[in-house]
């Protein structure tokens, strides 16, 4: 079948023949499918969508197109976490030391931010010497002899979802659930893992703007994970404000690991808590929910989550004494308040506001080859409900060169919105699908 | 904007800005765009379709990303026909030379065949020496000279089309009645027209199956016409069998030479006269409808249009003799029939299979570069409705090489339906829309 006739099928609503699915990404992998036809097919798939069959094939097909790892040699069920992205989330930082201290082996592949969105990758290398880029048998033995290791993708997993995703950036592409979930699933299943913990994030700063959307990308990423053979749970959780305190890459990282000195907010602590007990139980860990959770407090409380986040960061080549001394993470020069114009209560933080105003500090990226800034960053001051004086701080800049405060600055004090009825602050996790 | 965010805007269901639109097909005739944006927003456009508005705009884009004709120097209303393509459908040959003899100035610029469509420059070809790639300039002096010229598509004439045309081949793209309107209407608005008609075929042999579909052609091509300040009449005519009796490329010219010599079937004649009748409405030079079809009969009576046919020929370096001896015209080497396998009444004949089995004795083409035999084709013996005995001629097939007669006569054979119950035969014209 040419690849015209593929799209063809696709157009008219068809079903996609699995062998013309898998022939398609070989040659989409091989760079023998011209751009156009690839371009054309994934228009029709935002278009008709994907059946479950379908999808399950692509994504397949996708995970196949490269190498796909395989940890059963390491004891335990690998467990791993994927959040498809929000604003001041730094949960993985936390949550793997503790989940692995637990004795559930956590093999962590992560991405990096763009646009308003951070990147696990880009605030671990805000620890000196920290090195993401590592091979895959190192991957593994990390993993083996800390428990964990947070990588970022190797050019060997997954290299079809690398190429489809390119023409998906530039093409209009990127907002279908199935295209998605193939491609999110396409490099959790090539991991090596026995199950996933689905961190699916709902609001202002989430590619998910209301909860019945969220709902669909979740089932849709549990059903590929479940009809490949993998335990899945799917969290939905709030972002219509940051997660935590801090948005940026030092100062995320900063907090995590405060989390793993018994410190930390307590929305972050909450979630790190109940996303880690989930793993605890799918990772065969744990007799319940009850005990789970226990477990996860006392590696916290005893250290040994630090210890793990102190052994992952000297293996990948960090600097290991920031897990005791976090002022050795790199630190911004100024700072610059932004305070609450009236007195009102904080009825709305516009996430991606913030996540623009940190890129525009030098915290993100614009395009994929811009460099960033470690230290720079925002420290959330105000929460949803909160009800606040004329003066009072909202937010603080922390920057090194004043004409990006100067352009954030604006784009971050729009990003608060008060009102003088009275708030209620949303739930932080809105449903869990088992 | 960059051309992903007009594609988005159209996948999600946008009005495109009119200067966007333009700036697109700028940059598509420059080849700026990248062949995968242009890809992914023809997927979008067959999703989502056009609004009139951006129809219009689209349209007039892709006419002036070339050279738009001036005929204004030549005197009277430049009225063209334009099929949407069918088997058998040799109209142009002698309508365009009767219009011209009534003086109405024809600038018909037409196309090849491709698939199981024949095209009017193929069957032209069939003259000796006549030439259809003629420059701008000469088609000019060609429709002053001899009241019509019937030449190919230029390299200058909407080059955008050609573009976007080749990309919708291998993108499964075809299929959308805004762009084939768009590609149509941006060739015929680029001739120098005042007036246009069309007709729009529908059935077993024509891109449209059913009548719905074909008055949403003809209405969206009507209305991309007038917008335009253009008279446009679509006449929706039956293709469920092929027009007149002879369908190839010499054979056929032979036949519309017939009807020019005062001969030729029934329903190809009344096709002529109902097409050349409004035609000489549109170009003004009849009171009315009865006038118009006495003109062009008298101009048929006359010889006028042969007259015409001969000056236009010789004009185009053919061989002028041939509109008096069609004997001049290649001729296939042997026969072959195809007789009715039992006693029935002919009740479907599968027009595509018609074309296809022409195609598969050398007269037409599988792909644009396919060289043709212009002395092949089939002469139909049974018309739907026809009562037929065992062994009465059904077609038959004139060929030049045994092995591809072989290959032709199954697919031949299987185009006609025989039935036991009374078959009413379809008419000629369902509906004119003016």
């Amino acid at each position: 079948m040419r690849p015209q006739d593929l799209i063809r099928i696709k157009r008219d609503n068809g079903e996609l023949p699995a062998d013309e699915i898998r022939r398609f990404i070989e040659g989409v992998t091989r760079g023998d499918v011209p751009d156009y036809q690839v371009a054309a097919l994934l228009m029709a798939i935002c278009w008709r969508g994907l059946s479950d069959a379908e999808l399950s094939v692509l994504t397949d097909a996708m995970l196949r197109s490269g190498r796909v790892l395989d940890l059963s040699a390491i004891p335990g069920r690998k467990v791993d976490k994927h959040s498809t992205g929000g604003v001041g989330d730094k949960v993985s930082l936390c949550l793997a030391p503790l989940v692995a201290a637990c004795g559930v082996p956590v093999p962590m592949i992560s991405g990096r931010g763009l646009g308003h969105t951070g990147g696990t990758l880009d605030k671990l290398e805000a620890i000196p010497g920290f090195r993401t880029s590592i091979s895959v048998d190192d991957f593994a033995r990390i993993v083996r002899e800390a428990g964990l290791a947070l990588i970022g993708q190797t050019d060997d997993l997954a290299p079809a979802d690398r190429k489809l995703y390119a023409l998906r950036d530039v093409t209009g592409t990127v907002e279908s659930i199935p295209l998605i979930a193939s491609s999110i699933m396409s490099k959790k299943l090539a991991e090596g893992i026995d199950a996933l913990v689905l961190d699916v994030k709902v609001g202002s700063g989430a590619f998910m703007k209301d909860l019945e959307s969220a709902r669909l990308l979740a089932e849709t990423l549990c059903g590929i994970g479940r009809r490949a053979g993998k335990q899945v749970t799917a969290f939905l959780t709030d972002m219509n404000q940051p997660l935590g305190r801090e948005v940026g890459n030092a100062n995320e990282t900063r907090e995590a690991i405060e989390i793993l000195q018994g410190k930390g907010p307590d929305d972050l602590l909450d979630l790190t808590l109940q996303l880690g007990a989930e793993m605890l139980l799918l990772g065969g860990v744990a007799s319940d929910q009850d005990d789970a959770l226990q477990r996860v407090r006392q590696a916290r409380r005893s250290g040994a989550g630090l210890e793990r986040l102190r052994r992952c960061v000297a293996l990948q080549g960090g600097e290991p004494r920031v897990v005791d001394n976090p002022a050795l993470l790199p630190r911004a020069r100024f700072e610059r308040a932004v305070a609450a114009p009236r007195a009102g209560t904080l009825a709305a933080v516009h996430c991606e506001q913030v996540g623009v105003a940190s890129m525009l500090l030098g915290g993100g990226r614009k395009a994929v080859s811009d460099a960033i800034d470690h230290a720079v960053g925002i420290t959330i001051k105000a929460r949803l409900g909160d009800a606040l004086a004329a003066g009072d701080p909202l937010a603080v800049l922390h920057y090194n060169d004043v004409t990006r405060a100067d352009a954030a600055e604006p784009t971050l004090r729009a990003a608060f919105e008060l009102s003088d009825a009275p708030v209620t602050p949303p739930p932080l996790v809105y449903e869990v699908l088992r």
